[in-house]
C-alpha cells in the first residue's frame, strides 16, 4: 500500500504531461540558439509553451521567463529588482517560504533592511501593519500567496492595490496557489510572480517568473541572450513544454476541496486536534496540531505503513526547528512541534483518506503514551 | 534526410539515458527533503548519482554540486568564489565561452578588474603572458578547457600547477571536453569545474559544478539546504540520474576522431579552406573558414537540405558579431565571418559525412558567385 498525501511538497507527474515530455525529449533536441531548422523548430516550440503559460495568467508571453524552479524565480524576483533599484528596504511577512525567508536573512547581512509584517492567528498578513510601513524607501514587497504549510490565502488583490498606489513592486510566491486560485494579471496588479511545475503534476526543475512589462530588473546570471538575457543558458525545452502541458490540465479545485472537508470532519471525529488551516485556504492543504504527539515521529510511523505526509514544509523537514509559520500565528513551540501537514491531489481517493484516518486512530494513542 | 552535425551546440539524448530518465520521471517523484520513505528513496538515488558522476572525475561525491546547467555552474564558480574573497582581479582568456565572457564584462562594470590572456594563432593560451599576471591580487582564473568553437584544448594541468603554486583558485569550463578527455582531479589540481549533460547525450537543463574540498565559495541563491546550501531548490532528480547515466556511457573518442580526420581530408580535397581547429583539439569539432563564403548563409543553405551545422558557437549565432574566438586567434573579420563549425557525435556515419561533403561541393561555388 502506498498513500501519497504530501502533494504540497511535490506531486506525481501526470500521464498526459509525461507523454508530451517523452515525445519532446526524443524530438526537440535542437538548441534554440542554433540558426538551422532544428534550432528554429525548438525556438518555435519554446515560444508556443510561453504563450500557453502566459494565457493561464492572462499575461503577455514576453512577461514569462523560464527558470530552473521557484527558488531561482524567487531569488531572481527579489535580487533582480534590488539590483535595478537604489532602495534598500524590503517588506515580507513572518510566514514566507524558506527561500524568501533565508534570502532576506542573507540580504540583511549585506546591508538591506527587512521589515516583517506580522500575521494574525489564522495566518493572514495584518494589512494595517503593512499600511504603516508603505513608503518611498521600500524597494520591493513579497508575500507568499498561499502558504506552503497551512494553505492560508492572502488577499493579494488588496495588497497589490496598496502597492500600486505607492508605486512599489509587489512580488508573490504563487507556487502553492497556481492553478488552484485563478490569477488574472490584467486585473491584479502584481509586479512579479513565481510559479513551479512540480506542484501541479509537472516535472521538478522548471519554474516561471512572471515579470510585468516595464519592471526594472536585472539578471542573476550572465551568459547568452536566452530569456531576454534575464536567464541565460540553453533552455530545458522538454520540461518547459511539460510545464505548459501541466498548466493546461484542468485543476479540479472543487472536488479536492470536498475531499479536504471530508478529511477535516473525519479527523475531528477521531482526535482532539487543532486545525491550523483557516477557511480561506487552498483546496488541498490541511495543517493540524495533535496534542501530545510529536509531528515528526508521527510522520515516520505513518511512513512505515506506506502513508506519506509531512511536518510543516518539506524543505525545512529534517531540521530541528519548529515551524516559523505556526509560531508566527501564535502557536506554542509544543503545538508547532505536534503539527502535521496532509496535502491532497486530484489522485487522492476517499478510500485513501479513510485508510489514513484508520491508521491515525490507532497510532496516535500509542504515540501519546510514549 | 536529416544529418545532425551540430553536436557541440547540443546532442540528441541517448536511448539508454532516455529509458532511465523515463523510469525516474515515473518512479522518483518524492521530494528529497521529505522525511518519509518516498523522500528518503529519492535522497538515496540522488546520492548514488552524485557518486557516479564523482567517479568519472576521480573526485569525492561531496565535491559535486548539481546546477541547472553549465551557464549557472560557470556563474556560481566565478561569482561564488568572488563573493567569498576580498580580491577584485580576475584572469580569463580571450577565447572564453559567452557565459564567462559576458559575466566578466558585467563584473568589470561592478568594479572588478579583468585581465585577458591572449592566445596564439592556434588558440592556445600564452602561458608566458599568464605567468606575468600571476600575483596575490588575483581572486580567480578561468580558462575554457576545450573551446566550443574550435575545439582547441588548453594545457590545464600545467596551468593548474602554476595556479596551485600561487594559491590562486583555477576554474575551467569543461563542458566540451568532459568525457572526451580524461580528467583525473586527484592529479590535476583544478579548484572548480563546470560540466553539462546535454553535450554528452544527456538532457538539457542539468549541469555540475565540481568544487574542490576546502574551496571558499558562496551560493548565488538562498533557500533550502539542498546541495549543502550552495544550490537550493527542489532537485531535478530524473535529470540528475540521466546525467549520471550519460556520464557512465563509454565515449568513443577514437572512433569519432577517425571520422574527424576523414572529414578534414575530404574537405581539403574539395575546397580551398583554412582549418581553424589545431591538432590538439577534441575529437568531434572542426572549425574552418571558406574563402568568399558567408558562414551564416552557408549554414542556412545546408539547413534547407537537412544538414545541420553551425557558425561559431550556437549561443552567439544569430547575432551580427563575428566570432571573438577566431578574431582572438588573429583571423580577419572576413575569415571569421566565413567560418563554419562541423561537430560530430558517436551517431555520425561516414555516409553522413560524404553526403555533407557532396552538398558543400555543390553549394559553395554558387555562394561564392553571389
Amino acid at each position: 500500500m502506498q498513500i501519497y498525501l504530501d502533494n504540497a511538497a511535490t506531486t506525481q507527474i501526470d500521464e498526459k504531461v509525461l507523454s508530451i515530455l517523452n515525445k519532446s525529449l526524443k524530438e526537440d533536441f535542437g538548441n534554440t540558439s542554433s540558426i538551422h531548422k532544428k534550432g528554429k523548430e525548438a525556438k518555435e516550440k519554446l515560444e508556443q509553451a510561453r504563450k500557453e503559460i502566459a494565457k493561464t495568467l492572462n499575461a503577455e508571453p514576453e512577461e514569462i521567463i523560464f527558470t530552473s524552479g521557484a527558488t531561482e524565480a524567487n531569488n531572481l524576483a527579489i535580487k533582480g529588482i534590488l539590483k535595478a533599484s537604489k532602495k534598500k528596504d524590503i517588506i515580507i511577512s513572518t510566514i514566507e517560504h524558506v527561500s524568501i525567508k533565508n534570502l532576506c536573512e542573507e540580504l540583511q547581512k549585506e546591508g538591506y533592511t527587512i521589515h516583517k509584517i506580522p500575521v494574525d492567528k489564522d495566518g493572514f498578513v495584518q494589512i494595517n501593519e503593512l499600511k504603516k510601513k508603505l513608503n518611498e524607501k521600500i524597494a520591493i514587497i513579497s508575500f507568499i500567496h498561499a502558504n506552503n504549510e497551512t494553505g492560508v490565502i492572502q488577499d493579494i488583490q488588496k495588497i497589490a492595490e496598496l502597492c500600486a498606489q505607492k508605486n512599489i513592486p509587489f512580488h508573490t510566491d504563487a507556487v502553492q496557489s497556481y492553478k488552484k486560485i485563478p490569477l488574472d494579471l490584467k486585473k491584479i496588479k502584481l509586479t512579479v510572480i513565481s510559479i513551479s511545475a512540480h506542484k501541479i503534476h509537472g516535472p521538478k526543475g522548471i519554474g516561471v517568473l512572471y515579470i510585468r512589462k516595464g519592471t526594472k530588473i536585472k539578471a542573476l546570471f550572465n551568459g547568452g541572450k536566452q530569456e531576454h538575457g534575464l536567464r541565460p543558458g540553453t533552455e530545458n525545452l522538454p520540461y518547459i513544454r511539460a510545464f505548459a502541458a501541466a498548466a493546461q490540465l484542468p485543476y479540479p479545485s472543487k472536488q479536492i476541496d470536498k475531499k479536504k472537508t471530508y478529511l477535516i470532519k473525519k479527523l475531528k471525529e477521531i482526535l482532539n486536534i487543532k486545525i491550523n488551516t483557516p477557511e480561506k485556504s487552498i483546496c488541498n492543504v490541511v495543517n493540524l496540531s495533535i496534542k501530545g504527539v510529536n509531528g515528526e515521529t508521527l510522520v515516520r510511523h505513518l511512513s512505515e505503513q506506506g502513508i506519506y505526509i509531512s511536518t510543516g514544509s518539506a524543505c525545512s523537514s529534517g531540521t530541528i526547528e519548529a515551524s516559523h509559520v505556526l509560531k508566527a500565528m501564535g502557536l506554542t513551540e509544543e503545538q508547532a512541534r505536534s503539527s502535521i501537514r496532509v496535502s491532497l491531489s486530484k489522485n487522492t481517493t476517499k478510500k485513501e483518506i479513510d485508510e489514513t484516518i484508520k491508521h491515525l486512530k490507532s497510532i496516535v494513542p500509542i504515540l501519546r503514551n510514549i
